[in-house]
């Protein structure tokens, strides 16, 4: 396969990023710096900072054994679809958004929303998400992976897990925190690949876009 | 692009893993267990534990910017080929056993070695490693990427950084840390994907080849 051009759509992770209220900022600590040795540091980060993965466990306590290394690499890496809703008025993306893409089974979606048209400086709560009914059709449809361009797929202080819960029971694995900027609508390979953390409930991912 | 097969060559992370004698293991701690929030966690590993890349500063204690995040996508994804060196005698790889691979600019090569077949259980000096001929060969060919099957690319307590200067000193990325095990030789396309940690000298990635 001849790549034509890779794109990043994973936030960078350091001490300034944006995290989610009350979750700590990544730290990156040397913790060897010695005339004629190798630097070596060491990293510190909430799994779910910047771009990462939701493993059911996230939200269903008694999923201790639904972690990340559980999930199938096939929900990582294939063929995808940027579906573009920066148009969408409001917060909400709605059932009504979804429908017109035809989403079909084990299919890859990320959803690019104003979210990415914004940047990623600063934390808001004034986000854009997915709320029920989306959740609730992805689920019928039986898709395999949806990506979303903010640090959660759901209402900011929902009170409850709902759409979440909707996705990972149904087997749908969750990348939050894309930075869709740059990918237009439209085909691509995906390739999302978190770090393997046995026994975790989230984790950190890179995540790239192909133009194949 | 169709994807035949998906093979994971990362190392699962955990606090029980094999690690470079002097480093610590890898701690995975959750930060919130509270009945009817969601679970959340934090992971603190080593940029060099596991599977992982190195970036130039790693060695070159004044490569102060030629970090994690400036390495091109180019080095983390592209069609690649693994070398099966599982026959070679001894523990060093030299310019005599890739010759026959006749290596090209700009090309991602993975060397499967004795290590691979050995597993990952517990860390060994005993390892297979690529030494200063292989290096140099390598940086004359101008490959893009270069792969090892275990933690470090050179020979144990070398003394100097010779091996890694000479691949990072002419623009070769090093994924260490890989588990070729399930791959045999031949090509495929690979997806090394380090997280982006801004500033770092080296970074732990999840890897993947494809059957396409």
């Amino acid at each position: 396969m001849k790549v034509k051009k890779i794109i990043d759509i994973s936030l960078p992770i350091s001490g300034s990023m944006l995290v989610y209220p009350g979750n700590a900022a990544p730290k990156l600590e040397f913790t060897r710096k010695i005339p004629g040795k190798s630097i070596l540091s060491a990293i510190t980060l909430g799994s779910h900072t910047g771009t990462h993965v939701d493993a059911r466990m996230h939200v269903r306590h008694g999923a201790v054994k639904e972690t990340i290394e559980k999930i199938p690499l096939e929900a990582f890496v294939g063929e995808c679809r940027v579906l573009d809703l920066t148009k969408v008025k409001g917060n909400a993306i709605g059932e009504r958004h979804l429908r017109k893409f035809k989403l079909k089974k084990n299919k890859i979606i990320l959803l690019k929303t104003k979210n990415s048209l914004r940047g990623f400086k600063k934390f808001t709560f004034d986000y854009v998400y997915v709320d029920e009914s989306a959740a609730a059709y992805c689920a019928k449809a039986g898709i395999r992976t949806i990506g979303v361009d903010y640090l959660s797929v759901q209402k900011p202080n929902s009170g409850n897990y709902r759409v979440h819960e909707l996705l990972l029971d149904n087997k749908i694995t969750i990348f939050e925190g894309l930075n869709l900027a740059k990918a237009k609508g439209g085909k691509y390979f995906f390739a999302g690949l978190p770090l393997n953390v046995v026994g975790a409930e989230g984790a950190p991912a890179r995540c790239v876009l192909l133009e194949v």
